[in-house]
């Protein structure tokens, strides 16, 4: 008798090569799947708790490898404005003197709210106040890499730089509280907020944990040039020269990259996170994933911050990664929709280390899935479930979330959060933001 | 005493310098907005029904400028090819053999039931059998621009190029009937599969009506190397020449433009329907729309057809085009957020010369809106509402649609349509389809 029966769908496992399920099941025994397959109703296997999901489509929750989840504050707040007025003016001064550990707690709760509904299973999170972050994944449920922010200058939570190692370290050993369900680790910002210091004694601490370590790299071209200036080498280079690269660095963004960079990068197998949406909004570039693919780099997809995307979709970066690169490239035949698919949920969770657990459908997983509903006019008629999952798909499509076993998200409602009170307490919060902003904004 | 009154909403009327209204409410007598204002309820006018609409934002119906609605039928059926296999080995002997009167219009009515769903009220469609399109539309109640199909070989109901304007003709002069809701008017296909008289003629046709025309317009670099090749002019000039280009032009797609032909495109008052997705889904270019805008062209956004695209969804069309050009012009002041939504509104409505009627929420204009549910986790906290529109919002977030002070959709259900019925339709057919598309594919 197992825990859980999910039948009667239409099942895209992911494995590599595994064809479409119909009607197919999936089996739930505690965290874990402990079946899946194709069967009528009368050779399913006994159940405790059953889900007829007829005309639903079940696939892997979706990875999101780059978020800041308290970002979802400045949702809206300033767009449009050239990089560096949008950091100085706005970003900076609200992370310094506005951001305190409640108010990350709730932001990152309300992202949680965003990525379960829009059926996200696994999100790697960077940013400050980290444990207020894994304090409402882990409330939430969600699975998660959660990776303490740092930097050079003093920042939300480390008011004294030379401590932001310290922090960090802390934030991981506490991190074996949430084993299972959640990895802790560091996010250096980047190369150009982290000196050589930094970056080596962060690399130590996390790769002798096994750890992966997270960076910005490469986003703009400014930075690019910045970088070369100050170190005569590329970025990918100075990392290199600094043994920063290695299958435990996951480098987020990786817009400006040498064909030399990107060789080396697959050489070292570090990982990448790519952003679309952020990326166009920022107008920082367009990352060359179709080459770094063809290298074998490890590629997953990141919704970066609602500050700069506005929203934490993951069905958006699905569709616009697979039409950016198109035009970009002047060529329709790359980046197909099984491949774009691939890399928000199996890639995403290698990207992460995580491929072990999740990511497929696959018997010994984690039970990390999530069930569309097919029965609506944008997904009609259905040929080719992969081409409607990227080009047709949006998140309100997601009906049912499950992590580990555990349903987040039942019919479209969040079963773990109390979405009037997250509501409420953003609501409250951001009346007293926009205060802050206005007075930001006197000349 | 008004007909029907929605209050209590965040009201953005869209009026050129109109501030948000909150309270706001929309008061509507007979197909008409007879109020457009700000206050409580204490305040309101008295009226027959009433929407309270806590927790909504109501704005002006978006307006989709170009769609191929019947090729709903063939959404996802062949993607991620080259442009030239897609059309020879689909596409075309699909329209050939495939399609007829009886699918043209339950390929309509899907394609009208997702366009209801994501809060179009106003389409422009161009495709052959277009009096089914036409029929369908109005059952549904959509305000539409319908444009009879036109190519110089044989097309699906003209199997002689000859009577190509013939039949446009007789498409436009039973329009009469549909008059108030529906235009009817002539889409020349390209200037590949029109020659100079069949473009002069269905200029002519529509001319003298005061009718727009569409056509493609440099949608492919190929294509314009093939004009100059054959006309020794550039497209815009070759339609120059002939006496095409007019304020009742509307250029579809016009992604291939030299400065001079943007120049003449502004000087002849040539409207320009903008389709990202789709351009970058067959990796056909960007189109040059901020020039096009500085130069003082009418730009709105279209959803192309769904084999294309490969949905109806103008929120996708809104995101991708603030989005694209910030990369492209390395500039990410570009195409703001209010400027696109006007796009996706005013704009569209003055591309299709309806600017009098519908478009943005003033006393006297029909009464063509929608209402959003704000209370959603990737919809707080709220500060700018055309951010959200425009980088945040998606089309389930629509909850009720009114064209024409009719309701089209309310809580998130079809009022006109039996989705049911359109389902089964369609899912009996795409069995068909998929069976005819497996002959295509034999060797």
């Amino acid at each position: 008798m197992i825990d859980i029966l999910i039948h009667n769908a239409l099942v895209l496992t992911l494995e590599p090569g595994a064809p479409p399920l119909m009607p197919g099941y999936v089996a739930v025994q505690g965290s874990r799947i402990a079946a899946v397959g194709q069967a009528g109703p009368d050779a399913l296997p006994a159940a405790r708790e059953s889900l007829d999901a007829r005309g639903g489509l079940v696939l892997p929750g979706l990875v999101n490898t780059h978020c800041h989840a308290p970002m979802t504050w400045f949702r809206g707040l300033a767009d449009d404005l050239p990089l560096q007025r949008w950091l100085h003016d706005f970003i900076f001064p609200l992370e310094r003197d506005w951001l305190n550990p409640d108010r990350a707690y709730w932001g990152a709760l309300l992202a949680a709210a965003e990525l379960i509904r829009g059926g996200v299973t696994t999100v790697a999170d960077g940013y400050f106040y980290e444990s207020e972050v894994r304090r409402a994944f882990h409330h939430a449920g969600l699975r998660a890499v959660a990776a303490q922010g740092v930097v050079d200058f003093p920042a939300p939570g480390v008011p004294n730089p030379r401590d932001n190692l310290k922090v960090a370290g802390e934030f991981v050993e506490s991190g074996k509280d949430f084993e299972g369900r959640i990895t802790s680790t560091v996010f250096c910002h980047s190369l150009y907020t982290c000196g050589a210091e930094t970056l080596k004694a962060a690399k130590s601490l996390t790769r002798t944990r096994g750890l992966p370590l997270f960076l910005h790299l490469s986003e703009t071209r400014q930075e690019v040039e910045d970088i070369r200036r100050q170190t005569g080498l590329s970025p990918v280079a100075y990392l290199d020269r600094l043994g920063i690269l290695d299958e435990l660095t996951v480098a987020v963004h990786a817009v400006w990259l040498t064909q030399e960079e990107q060789d080396l990068l697959a050489l070292r197998g570090v990982k990448v996170s790519h952003c679309p949406e952020s990326n166009l909004k920022l107008a920082a570039g367009a990352a060359p994933i179709p080459d770094l693919l063809a290298r074998g780099v490890t590629v997953g997809l990141g919704s970066d911050g609602a500050a700069s995307n506005n929203n934490l979709d993951l069905w958006g970066e699905m569709s616009l990664a697979a039409r950016l690169h198109k035009v970009w490239r002047h060529d329709p035949t790359v980046m197909s929709a099984p491949q774009v698919l691939a890399l928000a949920t199996r890639e995403g969770a290698r990207v992460l280390g995580l491929e072990g657990r999740t990511g497929t459908l696959a018997p010994g997983k984690e039970a990390d899935l999530i069930v569309l509903d097919l029965r609506q006019p944008h997904l009609t008629p259905l040929f080719d479930p992969y081409s409607h999952l990227v080009y047709a798909a949006r998140a309100r499509d997601v009906r049912d979330v499950m992590v580990g076993g555990r349903w987040l998200l039942q019919n479209g409602e969040l079963t773990t959060l109390d979405w009037p009170e997250i509501a409420g307490q953003i609501r409250a919060g951001s009346r007293d933001l926009a205060a802050f902003c206005r007075g930001l904004r006197r000349p």
